[in-house]
């Protein structure tokens, strides 16, 4: 299975807020769905209990750890997150090598999960 | 499944920093996996990347949200984590109506994840 990439479409974004405005986490859905990263499903999402870091996006994928990233910016940040999703997608386990990671995904990690494994428990 | 409550062993905690100490982090785990919580198991990580805002931990199970939950004291926490994990255990979906969730886990969550759905992707 590919992995997913939920972007939250209701995040403001570190600039002013303009309440008038779409806002900023749709701007972001829409052009990652647009023109998904390879091997990577993009997939809208309300919210991602980060707010205060919009825009805000998780990757996940079955067996891998889980990343959140935020303060990402909708334009000026899209093809580093593309580079950045696809290089999760190909990892065995989540964990991209440091070096490769495009430095949003290094200073910008809000949080990360470890898998579920399969257990007897 | 049980769900699984995954705890940061090296987070230093919110009050002062004694280098000499052990880690707040490891406090938290080794109380949490002595006495687990109902339909949790509780297994150690050793960074959940958000250090920042440590004591942080992890809750996550097949098909339900993940959440990650910071900023937690290792003694006075203890008992609201424990409540909040069996919550959630028992819960569906992974989302505790608001009402009964800890206060803990309704100001100090520090991101969720939405559940990975089976598709056809």
């Amino acid at each position: 299975m590919a992995a997913v990439l939920h972007v939250c479409m209701t995040c403001k974004g570190q600039g002013e807020y303009d309440p008038e405005a779409p806002r900023a986490g749709l701007g972001l859905y829409q052009a990652l769905a647009a023109d998904p990263p390879e091997g990577v499903v993009v997939r809208p999402v309300e919210c991602l209990s980060a707010c205060d870091h919009g825009c805000n996006l998780a990757l996940s994928a079955p067996g891998k750890w889980s990343y959140v990233y935020g303060r990402l910016d909708a334009d000026a940040d899209l093809a580093e997150i593309r580079r950045g999703a696809a290089l999760y997608a190909l990892s065995a386990d989540g964990i991209v090598p440091w070096r490769e990671r495009p430095i949003i995904f290094r200073k910008q990690s809000l949080a990360r999960i470890p898998p579920i494994e399969v257990t007897n428990d």
